[in-house]
C-alpha cells in the first residue's frame, strides 16, 4: 500500500501547530521513503516518527519558496553527522542546487555522501526500484511542479488456494510455475502438462498519487492526474480571503481546487498549506473549518484538510485510509 | 534586570527535547531584545515565547556553522510575512553575509526592511541604547566568537524619600533637581540653594554576562569575563567522550571549562550545546548528569546545566535566578 505522511502543513510560516511544507512518501511494507519538500524543521518532525534519513532515498523539491526548502541544509547536516555514506538523490529547479551549493561553501557544510542532483526540468520520469516519480509543471510566482508516485506493479502472486486443491504438491515445481513455465511431476503423470499461466494471479494495479507544489490554476493537472487515487494540493486561502489578498501570492482557494476535482471525478482530495490565519478553533474569526466547508460544497468526494502527522493510506483498490497522529504515533 | 534564555541548548542536531543553538538577551523591563545564533527551529521555539520578532534589534552569529546559522532564512523570511519596516542588524563573520546574499538571490527571497551587516572583525564594540556589546575571539575549526552584553547604566535616580523627609516639594524642582541642576524656591527660602547632587542615588551597576561560542580553549576568555556575573559556555563533551572523540571537532568539556571557571572565580557558569549521545534519563549509559557531575567535582561557584527556555536573570547586586520553561511560560 502506498503511504502519504503530510509533516507539515502550513502556508509561508510556522505555526505551533503545523509546520511548513513537507510530505513524506513511502509502502507501508517498507522502511524506504521519499521526502517532497523540506521546510525548515522538517528534519525536526521526523524525530517523532519511525522514518530515518538513512532510509531515505529521495528528495524532491516543488519550487525554490523557503517554507519548500529551508529545512534542506539541516537535514543534510544530520544525515551527514548520522554517517550516511548511500548517495542521495535531490530533484528540484536548478536554483535548489545553486541554493546546496552556496550554503555548503559558506558555512562549511561537509556532507558524508554523494548528493546526486537532478534539474527536474531535464527529467520527466524517474524510475526507482519501488516507485516511479514523474512530474508536472504548475503555475506560480516561480517555476513549481508537482510530483506523480505510482507504485510498480510486483510480479504476479502464484494461486497458492487453487494449486493446493488440486493436489499440486509444494516445492521447486511452484517456483517454476511462479515464473510462468509449464511443468511435468515425474511422478505424478496423473496431473499431465501443468501450465504456470493457469495458476498466476493478476499483478496488483500500479498505485497513484499526486502531491502538488504552491499552484494557482488547478487545471495544470488535468492529464497528469489520470488514473490517481489522491490529490494533495494546496488550499492556502478561502475564496473571500483569496479574493481580498489579491493574484499576487497565486495560490489556490478551496472553492477553486475543490471545483477543480469536482470535475475532474478525483475520488480523493487532500487539502494542505493553509495560511496561518486560520485557526483550528472553529469559532475563530478565520477558521480552518470555513476552508472545510467551502471545498465541501464544491466536492462531493472523499475530502480532508490535513493536519501534521496525518497517515494517508491507499490500499490495493486506490481506497483512501486515513490514520492520525494519534492513531499511528505512540508520541508525538 | 538583564535576561539570558537559551533557547536551544543541543550541539549539531537537534533532539526531541533539544534544539541547536539559540539564545535571547533582554531586560526584563523591556520587550527589545537580542538574539545570539539561530540555529535551524529557532523561529518554531520562539513560538512559544512571548519574544516578538518585530521587537528584536539585532542577530548575533557566533560562527558559521548550520547549527547556529541555518534558522536564519526562516527567521528572516517570517519577519518579512509579518511586514516587519524596522531595520535589523546582522552581526557575525562575514561568511553569514555571503550565506545569506546566495539565499535570498537562489530562493527569491525579498526581505521587507533593511539587514545591515556588520562583520564581526571590524567593530570591537556596538552600542544599542540599552545595552553595549563586544566580542572576543575563540578557537574553534573556523572563526568563533564570544559576545559580552552589559547594561547601559540609567541615569541616577532621584532620592525621594530624603526629599520628602526634607519638605521639598514635589513638581518641576525634582526635574531640575534630577538634571544635577542648584535650585531656589521663591516660597521655601528657609530651605537655601538645594544642590541637585546631595540628592542623586549612585547608577545602578552595569551587568555583564558573556554568551560564548564553539570553543575549546575557555582561556580565550580571560579578561573577557572581566566583571562578568555569567558566562554561558558549550560543554559538548564529558572529558572521557572529549578524549575518544579527539581533539578535531575543537570541542569543551565539562573538566575543561568547569576548572576555567573555579580559576577564574566566576559567580555563575552556565554549561550547553550538549553532544545528543547525553540523555536526560539520569540512568542512560551517557547522561546530562554525567556531565553535571563532572563540572561539580571542578567547580565551586553557581552552576546550572542549561536546557531549553531556561530563563536566567542577572539582578542588580549581579545574582542569577534560574527560572525553568514552567517557571515563566504558560504554553510550552
Amino acid at each position: 500500500m502506498l503511504e502519504l505522511i503530510t509533516l507539515g502543513t502550513s502556508s509561508g510560516v510556522p505555526t505551533r501547530y503545523r509546520n511548513v511544507s513537507a510530505t513524506a512518501i513511502k509502502l507501508t511494507q517498507s522502511k524506504k521513503w521519499l521526502l517532497q519538500d523540506c521546510g525548515e524543521g522538517t528534519q525536526h518532525q521526523l524525530l517523532r516518527t519511525p522514518l530515518s534519513l538513512q532510509q531515505l532515498d529521495a528528495i524532491l523539491i516543488t519550487h525554490v519558496h523557503g517554507d519548500h526548502c529551508y529545512g534542506l541544509p539541516g537535514l543534510l547536516a544530520s544525515a551527514s553527522l548520522q554517517g550516511r555514506k548511500r548517495k542521495l538523490m535531490l530533484i528540484g529547479p536548478r536554483d535548489i542546487k545553486l541554493f546546496i551549493d552556496a550554503v555548503m561553501q559558506f558555512t562549511g557544510l561537509y556532507l558524508t555522501f554523494e548528493l546526486e542532483f537532478i534539474d527536474v526540468e531535464s527529467v520527466s520520469v524517474l524510475d526507482l526500484s519501488w516507485v516511479r516519480v514523474d512530474r508536472a509543471m504548475l503555475s506560480h510566482r516561480v517555476a513549481s511542479y508537482a510530483y506523480g508516485y505510482e507504485t510498480v506493479p510486483t510480479r504476479p502472486g502464484l494461486d497458492v488456494v487453487k494449486l493446493r486443491n488440486q493436489g499440486i504438491p509444494e516445492g521447486a515445481v511452484w517456483g517454476q510455475l511462479s515464473r510462468g513455465e509449464s511443468v511435468n511431476i515425474p511422478d505424478r503423470p496423473d496431473l499431465g502438462t501443468i501450465q504456470g499461466s493457469d495458476y498466476l494471479l493478476p499483478p496488483p494495479a500500479a498505485l497513484r498519487a499526486v502531491v502538488a507544489g504552491d499552484n494557482d490554476t488547478p487545471e495544470c493537472l488535468r492529464d497528469f492526474l489520470r488514473n490517481a487515487s489522491l490529490l494533495i494540493h494546496e488550499s492556502t486561502y478561502t475564496q473571500a480571503i483569496a479574493e481580498k489578498v489579491g493574484p499576487g501570492p497565486q495560490h489556490s482557494s478551496a472553492r477553486l481546487i475543490a471545483r477543480f476535482a469536482e470535475k475532474m471525478k478525483l475520488p480523493h482530495l487532500v487539502l494542505t498549506h493553509f495560511s496561518s490565519r486560520y485557526l483550528n478553533n472553529p469559532n475563530a474569526e478565520q477558521s480552518i473549518r470555513h476552508i472545510q466547508e467551502e471545498a465541501t460544497s464544491s466536492y462531493s468526494g472523499w475530502l480532508s484538510l490535513a493536519e501534521d502527522f496525518d497517515c494517508y493510506r491507499i490500499d490495493e483498490a486506490g481506497k483512501v485510509l486515513k490514520r492520525s497522529s494519534s492513531e499511528w504515533l505512540s508520541v508525538k
